[in-house]
C-alpha cells in the first residue's frame, strides 16, 4: 500500500492506494474520524454494489451496517435533481452533521456524492471509494464535486474535500477494459505534462498495465495521483497550475459536446484532444519531432481509440461555445518537452484549425470502431 | 453611514449600514471588485423589483444595465429547483466565474441568491442588497446560504461570504409594517444575548423604531449587525458561541413546523420562543424577575403577536423532530441577566414542557389575532 499526501487549503488527507484496502475500510474510517462506525452512508451504483457489497460490507459490524442509497449509472442522472433526492433520503434516514458519508463508485458517484456531502446540512464529511481507474487518478482527488446542468456539464458544484481517499486497486477487476483504458489516458496524460518516469514506465510496460497485472497498476495509479495532489496543492482553486491538468481537454471537451457525449469516453476524447494539442506543440516547437512522436506513440498503445467522424468546424464551434471559456481567452495547454507543459494564450483560430484538421483526419482514418473497441 | 467589518474565515468583507446606498451601488461596486461594472446579474422579487428598479438602476450605465432574474416570493419557491432554473439562465446569459451575483431581496433572495453564487461554476462572488429589517439585521450577515427540502427548512446550502453586504435603510419604507416588527425581533434578540445598549436603546425608543425613524432604524439595525459579525467572526462554522444566537429558536422552530409555516411569520415564532426561553431561564435563576419582566415587556413593546392555538405536546413533538437536534443533546439557549446568555444541555423534559405550557397559555390569551396584526 502506498500513501499520499494531498495539501487542501484548510487542511489536508490521505490517498492510500493498494489491494484489499475495502476489506479493511471500517477500521481505516474509524482512524481517518476519530470516532466509531455509526452514523455512515453509503452512495453507490446498483451495478457496483452486486459487485462489491460482500467485500464492502466485511468489515462493518454486522448488526448495525452502513445505510445504503443509490444512484442510476449515467451522465444523465449527474444532475440536481438526484442530489435533491439523495438529500431527501439522508434526511429521512436520520443523517446529521456528525454523518458520513462514502462515495463508492465511479466518477459519477464521486462526483455526485461529494456534491452532497458539501452541501447537505452545510457540509458533512465524505470520503472517497474509487473504483474505476479514472476515478482513482483523477476525479477522486482534488476536492472538485458537482452536478450537469441542461446548459452544461459540471457547471453547478462546489470544492469540498474528502476525509481521506482509499483506492483500492482489487476493485479495477471487475471494470470493463474498455473503461480501464479510457482512465489510462489520464495517467498518460500526468506523464507527459509532469512526470516523465510514469511516461517511461507506461512506455515499458503496457503489457503488464492493460492485463491489469497488481503491481503495475499500483504504480501508475500512485504515480498519477502523486501528480495531481502535488498540482492540486499548489493551486487549489485553479487560479495558475492547476490548469495544465487540462492538456488534452480544450479539444476533448469539444469532441464530448460535439458528439453528444454518446460515441466516446471522457479518457478516449482526452486522447484525440492530446493529439492535437501535442500537433499544435510540435508547431509551435515545444516538442522536438522524436517527442511528439513518442508521446502519439504512447497514446496509441492504451488504444484502439474509436474512429470519429466530425466537420472540422462543429468541432471548433464546440470548443468557442465551452461554457468554462467565455472571458474570450483562449488557454491551451501543450508539452514541453516530455514531462512538462506550457499554458499558451495567443493559439490563433488559424492554428486550432490545422491542428484540429490534422487530429481529425487520423481519428476518421482510425481503424477502430466504436464496436470494436467494446469489450 | 456606518461600516462594520466581519471577519470570515479567509477573508473579511464590510456591512456598510445608512440611507441612499443603493443609488450609489454600481461604483461601490467597483470598489470591492476592483474592477468595473461587467457581468453584473441580479436576483430580485417581482414585487421588490416594482418598487425599486428605477432606483436601483440609477447608478448603472444606461447603455449596459445588469440583467435581472427573478425569484418569485414565498418559501416554497426557495428550493433546489428554482437554484437549478437560475443557474440555467445565468448559463444561458453567458455568466462566468468572473461574473458576479447581487441579491436584492429579503432573506429567501438572499439566501437562494448566496446558495446560487456558491456552486454556480463551484462559486462566484455575490453581495448582498438586503431589504426586509429581517435581512439586514441577520440573514445577510454570516455567511449561511441555502434552501430547503420536503423533510425540512434550509437542509442544504454552503457557508459562502459576500463582497460586501450593502443595507440601505431607505428601502425599509416600502415594508409593510408586520414584516417590519417581525424582523425588530431579531434586534431585540441581539440586544437580549449580547448587546446590552440596543437592549436599552430599543426599550427607550419602541416609538421611533416602529415609526421608521432614519437615525433610529440606523442606530437598530448597525447595532444588530455588529452584535451578529462578532459573534461569527469568533465562530465561523457554528460550533461554539454562535449556538447563543438561536436564543428562541428551539421552540420558535417547533412552532413554525407546528403550525406549518403559515401562521406567524418567522420573528414572530422567535418572539413567542424567547418567552419561553426566559420563563426557563426564571426558574433556572439564570435571570431575576426584574429582568425576566424587561425582557417580556420589550418583546410585546414590538408586539402585537399573533395569537396561537396549539396543544403543548404538538409543540414537544416538533421540536423533538427537528432536524437540526439529532444528536440526541437539547440544548436550549437562556438569557443570562440582560445582554448575555447561557447555553444549558440539561433540560429536562418535565422543565420544558412547563415552559412551554405557560408560553402557549400567554399566546391563546393574547387579544390580537392574524387579522389584526396584518398592515
Ligand atoms: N471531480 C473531478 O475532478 C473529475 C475529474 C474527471 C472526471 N470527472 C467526472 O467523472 C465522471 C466519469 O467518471 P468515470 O469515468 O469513472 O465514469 P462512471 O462513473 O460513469 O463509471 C463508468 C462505468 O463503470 C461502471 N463501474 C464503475 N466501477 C466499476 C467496477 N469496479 N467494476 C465494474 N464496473 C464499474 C459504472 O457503473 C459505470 O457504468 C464524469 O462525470 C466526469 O465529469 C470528475
Ligand atoms: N441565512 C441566514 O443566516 C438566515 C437567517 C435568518 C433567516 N433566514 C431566512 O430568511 C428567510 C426570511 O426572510 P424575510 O423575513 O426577509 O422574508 P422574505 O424574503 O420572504 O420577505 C418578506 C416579504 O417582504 C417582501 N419585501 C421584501 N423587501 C421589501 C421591501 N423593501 N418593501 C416591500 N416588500 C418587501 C418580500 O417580497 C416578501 O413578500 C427565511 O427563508 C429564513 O430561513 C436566513
Ligand atoms: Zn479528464
Ligand atoms: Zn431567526
Amino acid at each position: 500500500m502506498r500513501t499520499i499526501q494531498v495539501k487542501s487549503g484548510s487542511a489536508g488527507y490521505s490517498v492510500f492506494v493498494g489491494r484489499g484496502l475495502l476489506s479493511t475500510l471500517s477500521r481505516r474510517l474509524v482512524n481517518v474520524r476519530g470516532k466509531g462506525p455509526r452514523g455512515v452512508f453509503v452512495l453507490t451504483s446498483p451495478e457496483i454494489w452486486s459487485l462489491w457489497a460482500d467485500a464492502f460490507l466485511e468489515s462493518f459490524p454486522h448488526q448495525d451496517p452502513p445505510s445504503i442509497l443509490f444512484l442510476q449509472p449515467g451522465e444523465e442522472h449527474k444532475r440536481l435533481r438526484t442530489v435533491e433526492r439523495l438529500a431527501e433520503q439522508l434526511a429521512e434516514a436520520r443523517a446529521d452533521r456528525s454523518s458520513l458519508l462514502i462515495a463508492f463508485g465511479g466518477g459519477i458517484v464521486g462526483d455526485v456524492g461529494g456534491f452532497l456531502a458539501a452541501i447537505f446540512m452545510r457540509g458533512i464529511d465524505y470520503v472517497q471509494v474509487p473504483t474505476t481507474l479514472l476515478a482513482q487518478v483523477d476525479s477522486s482527488v482534488g476536492g472538485k464535486t458537482g452536478v450537469n446542468l441542461q446548459a452544461g456539464k459540471n457547471l453547478v458544484g462546489c470544492f469540498h474535500h474528502p476525509l481521506a481517499v482509499f483506492a483500492d486497486t482489487e476493485l479495477l477487476q471487475t471494470l470493463p477494459s474498455r473503461e480501464l483504458r479510457a482512465g489510462l489516458f489520464e495517467s498518460v496524460k500526468a506523464g507527459i505534462i509532469r512526470h516523465p518516469k510514469l511516461f517511461g514506465y507506461m512506455e515499458r510496460n503496457a503489457g503488464a498495465i492493460l492485463a491489469r497485472d497488481p503491481k503495475a497498476i499500483e504504480y501508475v495509479v500512485s504515480a498519477s495521483i502523486q501528480m495531481k495532489a502535488e498540482v492540486v496543492g499548489i493551486d487549489e482553486l485553479e487560479n495558475g497550475l492547476r490548469m495544465i491538468l487540462n492538456y488534452g481537454h480544450t479539444l476533448g471537451h469539444a469532441i464530448e459536446a460535439a458528439t453528444r457525449y454518446r460515441k466516446l469516453l471522457h479518457g478516449e476524447a482526452v486522447a484525440w484532444g492530446m493529439i492535437a494539442a501535442t500537433r499544435l506543440g510540435l508547431a509551435r516547437q515545444t516538442v522536438t519531432r522524436a517527442q511528439a512522436d513518442r508521446i502519439e506513440k504512447l497514446i496509441f498503445e492504451y488504444g484502439p481509440l474509436p474512429s470519429l467522424r466530425l466537420p472540422v468546424d462543429r468541432l471548433l464551434d464546440a470548443a468557442t461555445r465551452d461554457k468554462k471559456n467565455r472571458s474570450g481567452v483562449r488557454r491551451v495547454i501543450l508539452p514541453s518537452g516530455i514531462g512538462n507543459a506550457v499554458v499558451v494564450e495567443d493559439v490563433t483560430d488559424a492554428e486550432l484549425h490545422d491542428v484540429a484538421e490534422s487530429m481529425l483526419r487520423t481519428a476518421r482514418e482510425s481503424s477502430a470502431t466504436t464496436d470494436s473497441v467494446k469489450e
